[in-house]
């Protein structure tokens, strides 16, 4: 007997949030009071709903708007198609699009993964299997993840801004205390530590000159020891002298050093020439230019992102990718909630390999829009969900609540360089800066 | 709440089976007078059984047989977590250990194809869903194969070895002719695709020196026309400057040219010097020798085989690392029944593109284990199957009597040099002949 026919989708739901988030500097300048994200909600014919999120941008919200006429009607379980459809609606991306900021501005991979999770979501409850599960099953309980360190401003975000909040106490109030040389930062990695338990360490640099973020690696390894592993990542900021000269002398303390030049021709010098290994999110984003890392030798490291590579399964892909070429595979964030932090725990839980604690920004959000709130860190990690599907649901009125932020804030895409200005005016976004 | 526990593993069978095969002459030798399978059936607590088909051979019995106690109790959904301790207790395949002979000899890749298949099957039972769906959904309805022609003594092989059975008509009295030289393959190819429907033919050479062979091309070419695309697979028996001679000589009409050489660098020598794209099956057969494949640059097509690919979902992995390199994806196919047809079937659904008709030995088999009986073609091509599961299920008196025959025959391995010695007395296998 033919098997029943998989839950077709009825409704689409597509709604742009505004979360507070804190002035973090980076590379290409300063966040904005309010980080975007867009929440996708699948809801099939028979009412089973299924959510994603991904980076909020009015370009890729217009275009997962126009994917509605396609989707509607289909098999939740034809990501095969579904993916093919939106390729001939769309486009494959193109390396270029990419962008030269430190986040991925690509249509396709952004649109399919929305869709691919949200129809995982829905797989999982209909099969009464976490999401996990349709990866081939979990390898690991719980999933773990790095203390994220950034530079920045004193502040909360959100309505205050540069203000900070008097009632905050804990890592809420920590959060928005400035972070602008060593101490700061080591002040920063130990309450995150005690409030998350973190066990790795990773500095976001780009923002001062390399000697500053330097002396704060070695703070922090002078504050920690030698037991916590620590990264930094200067978003490609720097120029292939300046990565060897301070890649060698970090290489007593660090566990890789992430993207510190751009393009993958420097980060295959700057690769011969250290013995760290060498991790990107930057020189090599996708499948196309996974050729050309191969052929030049640009990365040891391959933090992936499913917003950024079309998805769970296509994340799977690569990491079956880096194991046969011999490279590792760690995970990049961007500023998110709990319905990416899910899908990001159920692709680590999954994963044939956990060489390296997982990024995270979540720490720095303090919103969230999922019932019972905001997910726990264990010692470092996030517990895999065992309920059907991502193990999250909408609080609606959390999202409503986001949604009106999104539209009373008047951001539209992230856009650092204009932010930064705002402190610093006349600031320019450089490719190269050092 | 929690999701349901996934069914748990009760029971294994493993069951030896001989199926008559004909006198199939091919570079190792000739085809025994029964071909050796052997059927997986993986039961659950819940009493749902899930079945598998693997080439036969003593050793990865014994070694399946091991395994049951790390089986026993596994949820079949923990498909990463079962590959893993598979590969503790057996450890990892080399590619060393895949023998010169054209079929694969490896342990694991065999054990987990065989265990995956199996529990797939389960999964898609307890879900409800054809096997397809478990890979992302099916890119199309029907999968096309090729006429895969061999230079074959006459006969019908099984009990009644090189005589002919006098009441057989149709195809089954095709199938028992001789075909030794060009006339004869021509006839075969005729008859066979008179039959099945086929649209593409591949002949299987590396048995007559090079100019017979490269005759029979091209007297199919005259019978069949410019429209039915022509392979020839001398596995790997031709030395570099006979397979750029007759590769040469063979550029108008090939489609492709399958393992005209042995070894990585031989056949990236042959394929500089022809437009013709280059198959392989014997030359980058595992994800080990991926890496030095793209160096080398050694093929075109990698000819799958889920049975040496260790499994479905790592077959699927294979498909997209060669759309990552820009490489093309086909199947490899040995004498097998109906079991591994449906796999087959399931996995050329799913594949992302289908390039290339797939091979499949399956109209040189007579008998068949699943309920119904044998498989049919249509123009070619077989109906991916929708009932939940591969969707085909044991016949379990055809198995009983299949099994005995294996029992019967004395056969406990594939030995096509101990077979064809029977008949030339002396004859050696040899890795380069011409």
């Amino acid at each position: 007997m033919a098997s029943t026919p998989g839950p077709r989708i009825k409704d689409i739901h597509i709604t742009p949030i505004a979360t507070v988030d804190p002035p973090l500097l980076n590379a290409a300048g300063l966040h904005a009071p309010y980080a975007l994200r867009t929440v996708l909600e699948i809801v099939t014919e028979d009412n089973i709903s299924g959510i994603s999120e991904i980076p909020g941008t009015k370009d890729i919200d217009a275009a997962l708007e126009d994917s509605k006429k396609l989707l509607i009607g289909q098999d939740v379980f034809q990501l095969n198609q579904i993916r093919q459809m939106l390729v001939q609606a769309f486009g494959k991306d193109s390396s270029a699009d990419r962008g030269l900021a430190p986040w991925d501005q690509r249509k396709l991979v952004h649109i399919f993964s929305a869709v691919e999770v949200a129809c995982l979501d829905i797989i999982g409850k209909v099969t009464n299997k976490p999401v996990v599960d349709l990866l081939g099953g979990k390898m690991r309980d719980r999933v773990p993840f790095a203390a994220y360190l950034f530079y920045k401003y004193a502040g909360a975000g959100g309505e205050l801004g540069f203000e900070q909040d008097p009632t905050a106490s804990g890592w809420d109030e920590a959060r928005q205390k400035s972070a602008l040389n060593p101490e700061e930062i080591v002040a920063q990695a130990q309450a995150m530590c005690r409030e998350f338990g973190f066990q790795s360490i990773k500095l976001k640099g780009g923002v001062f000159p390399p000697r500053q973020e330097v002396d704060a690696i070695f703070a922090l390894r002078e504050a920690f020891g030698p037991d916590v592993p620590l990264r930094i990542d200067p978003n490609a900021l720097w120029q292939v002298e300046t990565a060897i000269q301070y890649g060698r002398e970090m290489e007593p303390v660090l566990e890789y050093l992430e993207d510190p030049v751009r393009g993958q021709e420097n980060m295959a010098q700057v690769r011969k020439a250290l013995k760290t290994p060498l991790a990107t999110n930057m020189c090599t984003t996708s499948f196309e230019e996974i050729p050309r890392s191969i052929a030049l030798g640009s990365e040891d490291i391959i933090l992936s992102d499913h917003h950024f590579w079309g998805g769970l399964r296509a994340s799977m892909t690569l990491a079956g990718i880096c194991e046969t070429f011999g490279r590792g595979l760690s995970m990049h964030s961007n500023s998110h909630l709990g319905i990416s932090l899910a899908a990001m725990v159920h692709l680590g839980a999954a994963l044939p390999k956990m060489t390296y604690a997982l990024d995270t920004h979540y720490p720095w959000q303090s919103d969230e829009i999922i019932i019972g709130g905001r997910l726990k860190f264990e010692e470092g990690s996030v517990l895999v969900p065992t309920e059907p599907g991502l193990g999250v649901e909408l609080d609606r009125v959390a999202l409503a609540k986001l949604h009106e932020n999104y539209k009373a804030c008047g951001l539209t895409k992230r856009n650092d360089e204009v932010e930064m200005q705002k402190v610093q005016p006349g600031w320019k976004f450089e490719a190269v800066r050092w």
